[in-house]
């Protein structure tokens, strides 16, 4: 037998594109004791998180749960409950989670057609125009924060579009729910998957889902059973609903921590919390501009919880993220894709998002870039 | 804005069919700060994890790791990775999760061939022989300990009937890993999976998995790509391997809880921890006698992590149950489908399974009953 010691985290400043830190008081609520997954002290936080989570998407929708898994198993959740074999489906892609939504959809039997931008820029309402012109789409699907590039493209023109072409409008919410506004009714969305590890102040494990009564009435008019059996929404809908049949086992710890997370969210208030993000992303922009460094994503359209850094070429990329990491404890990403060794992702989400993580960022890269050139 | 106060769990004692109590160090390593996904740390406590939950297993294969999901994310990617459509493929069906089983093959495409035994009875390996002659079957998979009835199948005989019509052996270890044996090598199973909420003292969240040379071949040489892109073991191999490459956000918490529980198990020692399980369950058996109860599963193959007890005629299930929970906040659990009304499920797993809780449930169910008729 080979036992290992208990591990004991090394203390870092999570500011990459995440998991980012988490609250102090979430992580009390995840060493409290367990509840059953029916129990009805454990149906009311169910019941609660579901009303604090539509307050957050700004939503009505009854259909507002957390999925068990991360983000992408939310992404996987909302196509495969839409999309049947053979459906057109027309995606944005213009960063890894555009790809990710074209190879989920392909692998729900969608044919997809892919709207393309070159990494860092918007999708274009026109460019939706044009590809759903002609087509009879399934549904429209696009990234609203690009976790991979910084970029936030505004979707409420590419909703109407869809809509008007008689296609549901799917979104990708994971970096921007709880760090700038997402208004899932006034967009009308009918199905949006974020994550927990970004701007909800929690661990990755949970990826919280809404989807309108024309989505659900789509789910519930299906030929085919949903591919999978794990995110049917229709199964899932009597374990979060009010018949509370046992379909899996909640991860019961996961759960207390979203709704420690959705309270303090609230308590700070939507728009308080924005604008915290908007002037931390700010504060950081300016400060980068004193090092000679700029935010690479399109101008005008720049995400505050995530800030891609152009690296200059004279500094090795991969060495201020090492020497970040080793001297400081601090924690930013790379670049993926065509942005590898390109840019370095600066998160500043949630719990994490303050004054305080700016200036020791901008000091910590200052150090590590005289070192790294 | 509705915001709801920090919630604090009632004191329960679990001892249904699942989620179970957690280990005090579990709970704490849980409240730890968290990681990156990619830090060399968390990556440090996934290397430890592999090893450990390969001890566990008591296999050597290289794809051992945990799925970003709850037992039931096991299932489907077990199934998922292996099933081409039009696959025939045998299943055991001998109670909820043999037909959750069928479920999931045949939204994988499976043409499912079921050998069916009445609830609370194992599957003969007799039967199993009976379905694959004259077929190609592509995969057997049966349920080892089955949750809703209490009752462990032998499953040697059938992953050697499986083999010798070249078949693969699925086996679904969710309620048996780490309280009672599952040997994945000695026995050779192709793919297994469990559930962290059951016996290995932890919350409910990861789903361990487990898959043999021969079932990575098979999933490596589909002529379809497999439909779950969240559940691809071709993708997620890249990222618990060697390489590291990104492919979702792993859930951080959890995984410090998975470490610290396997931890605890192999601190403990497999052979006395199952030792631990058969004497309660053997324990809980002679009390129950006492009290002119029995448990309902076949003799001879009564698991010991989990009990099935037959409700007597004249006791009210419903009431003893919420008697024991609002009273002595003791939960059991309820039978499902035809044994609806007529079980109590009484778990004794992991952390759970003391002679002090045998006895405690004892005097609840003693109490309850009297004023249950």
């Amino acid at each position: 037998m080979r036992v290992f010691n208990s591990f004991n985290p090394p203390a870092r400043l999570l500011l990459g594109p995440g998991p980012s830190g988490v609250a102090p008081s979430v992580l009390r609520a995840m060493s409290q004791p367990l509840v059953g997954h029916l129990d009805p002290a454990f149906v009311q936080i169910m019941e609660e998180t579901k009303v604090m989570l539509r307050q957050v998407f700004m939503t009505k929708n009854e259909m507002t749960f957390p999925v068990s898994g991360t983000g992408s198993a939310g992404m996987e959740f909302c196509l495969a409950n839409l999309i049947e074999p053979g459906d057109e489906v027309v995606v944005g892609m213009n960063g890894v989670f555009g790809s990710r939504l074209k190879d989920v959809a392909e692998r729900c039997g969608a044919r997809v057609v892919a709207v393309e931008a070159p990494w860092g820029r918007i999708i274009e309402a026109d460019q939706i125009a044009k590809a759903l012109r002609g087509r009879r789409a399934k549904l429209v699907a696009v990234v609203h924060a690009e976790t991979s590039t910084g970029v936030l493209t505004p979707v409420d023109e590419i909703s109407r579009l869809a809509h008007e072409n008689g296609a549901l409008f799917v979104l990708d919410a994971v970096t921007s729910l709880g760090g700038c506004p997402v208004k899932v009714d006034e967009w009308e969305v009918d199905a949006v998957y974020s994550g927990t590890q970004k701007c909800l102040n929690c661990p990755p494990g949970l990826a919280p889902v809404s989807l309108s009564p024309r989505a659900l009435e789509a789910a519930g008019k299906r030929k085919t059973k949903v591919q999978s059996w794990y995110l049917d929404v229709n199964l899932l809908a009597s374990y979060w609903g009010q018949e509370r049949v046992y379909h899996h086992t909640a991860p019961i710890t996961m759960n207390y921590a979203l709704h420690e997370g959705l309270r303090l969210i609230l308590e700070e208030g939507l728009e308080v919390r924005w604008r915290r993000h908007e002037q931390n992303h700010l504060a950081l922009k300016a400060g980068l501009a004193e090092l000679g460094l700029e935010i690479t994503s399109q101008a005008g359209h720049q995400l505050w919880p995530l800030n891609a850094v152009g690296v200059p070429d004279s500094v090795d990329e991969a060495f201020v993220r090492k020497r970040l990491l080793r001297d400081f404890g601090m924690e930013i990403g790379a670049g993926l894709g065509p942005l590898k060794g390109k840019i370095w992702r600066i998160g500043l989400m949630g719990e994490n998002c303050t004054e305080e993580n700016v200036d020791a960022i901008l000091k910590g890269l200052k150090l590590a870039i005289k070192n790294g050139h």
